[in-house]
């Protein structure tokens, strides 16, 4: 999808600067970064042979962004030797910006942006109608808690796509993959939510056996969302300096369900949420949480079967107007 | 000195593009190259100010290399909060291509190019005339040794300048700081000399203490090289890529002959030198090796303090034809 994107929408001939400068943003350590990035480099050399435009092939420069805590060490030291493009590490939250105005030509974020920039606020007020007491999520949560969530990833997005706007060149693209909710399931049917659910009454479980206490349980939210279709389809119109070249939801079978163990499931939450929650409730608490999480999963696992076997990702294309 | 060079050659109206891009080449991991970068961006500002050229005041770019062995986590963990401009880390060898062509506007590299890209292979020969056995450096070595290194460095600053005259702009400029040989002195008589003779001489007595092989040190060599000034000089015009808007020799009091005790001499050398060491010799030997160099430092004090207690560093301030 992304390489279509690169060969239908991707107007070489608007784009008189040498090199071609493309962006991952929230690249992690690799190796996933290196594969995409060059698949990308590949599909916009093919561009440009097809259009007969060989004499004018650009040099190429790949930025790889992540927080400043990501350990762009591992990524440098894993770099592909026989890459075909000048490398740079780029720190920083994509909520906010990273590169000069008009410097880029292609971005490309996968698995990212459901990272909301910090948990909303009001889910930490005891006296607010959205303080999500005993859950970390809002999963299951009360309409109030989904609404802040919501309107967290409002202001973000909002921020990113204001952010991309300066700097994509006129024509530049943005390709988007981010976890979405399928349309018409609650978050409460799909499997990183019942995951999360599970994961809560973990910690509330270790809190009532006076593992931890409760008032962290009650002050720990995950700032992950999955955006319906419409809402960022909603953004991107309200923001007005991109044209929607694709925006569509892709179904595929959850890393989340194919575990057959609750250990497997156990294992590929804690690879994603270890960090966060031990910052939080201190690394002590790990690997029993996760034991817990793991026998719950089991417990459980008639709920994770009724649920979406297919998550659903989202893909969306954008062209700098 | 820099900020001179910036004043009075960097032309400004000649780069018509946004943002300005510089780099730092060899920047290790702060806080020196954060503050020379600082002044380099506050000097070009000034530059657009005095020419009344505010309202064309471009937004900056900040390119932070070293090897890809740099630890670039603690770099970036470091970066100011406050900065006015964009940062970026590039991993890799400034004996190679790091950036697209005409990319660059202002390089920089300080302390950093008296590095060789390897040892002189000639120097690992048993049967070549530059074998450079039971030394580590061409301090007090034969001539053949010498002339080595200095064909090493000769063919190292081919490709750096080739590379560098690529990546900078028409116009753009390169200042380095580098060590250099003072005129008429010999390298065995300027403080990183004697101290390379030390450094020898201690690996030579753990050798004959058996604690470690005389072969290890035989075949071990340190690739720094301090160049003269007219070896410089013709290497630049040889290139012919750049105008040569300064070259100098600049004194001043060398950090090695400061100290007073052979304590501070051996923790001065050992920050630069223990990575390569340890490398070469396994890092067990590492605390013994500097406490003996130590020791030999006080012994041969008299012959460090009749050394020139002056260092000498090149200036030179390139720009590209």
């Amino acid at each position: 999808m992304i390489e279509e994107a690169i060969a239908q929408k991707l107007d070489v001939k608007c784009f008189s600067s040498n090199p071609l400068r493309l962006v991952d943003l929230g690249c992690s350590v690799g190796p996933n970064t290196f594969i995409a990035m060059q698949h990308i480099v590949e599909a916009v050399e093919r561009k440009y042979l097809e259009q007969g435009l060989k004499s004018q092939m650009p040099e190429f420069q790949v930025f790889f962004n992540d927080l400043a805590a990501n350990d762009f060490n591992t990524l440098f030291a894993s770099l592909p030797t026989e890459r075909r493009y000048f490398a740079c590490g780029v720190p920083g939250s994509f909520h906010g910006r990273l590169f000069p105005e008009s410097s880029i030509h292609f971005m490309f974020s996968s698995h990212a942006l459901h990272w909301l920039s910090k948990v909303p606020e009001e889910l930490l007020h005891k006296n607010s109608p959205a303080w999500n007491r005993g859950r970390i999520h809002y999963t299951s949560a009360p309409d109030a808690v989904s609404h802040a969530y919501a309107a967290q990833f409002d202001h973000d997005m909002e921020i990113f796509l204001n952010a991309r706007a300066k700097e994509l060149m006129v024509g530049g693209i943005i390709v988007i993959v981010m976890a979405a909710l399928p349309d018409g399931i609650p978050a409460s049917q799909i499997p990183s939510g019942v995951m999360f659910d599970l994961l809560g009454a973990s910690l509330m479980d270790m809190a009532k056996a006076g593992l931890i206490n409760e008032a962290q349980v009650d002050s720990f939210n995950l700032p992950v969302y999955a955006a319906p279709l419409e809402q960022m389809t909603d953004l991107v119109k309200r923001n007005g300096c991109f044209t929607i070249e694709r925006m569509e939801l892709v179904y595929r079978e959850s890393k989340l369900v194919v575990p057959v163990s609750g250990k497997e499931c156990g294992m590929h939450v804690r690879a994603g949420m270890e960090g966060i929650i031990a910052k939080h409730f201190g690394s002590g608490i790990i690997d029993e949480l996760f034991d817990r999480f793991s026998n719950k999963s089991v417990e459980f696992s008639h709920q994770l079967e009724s649920s979406q076997r297919e998550g659903a990702q989202l893909f969306a294309a954008l062209r700098r107007k």
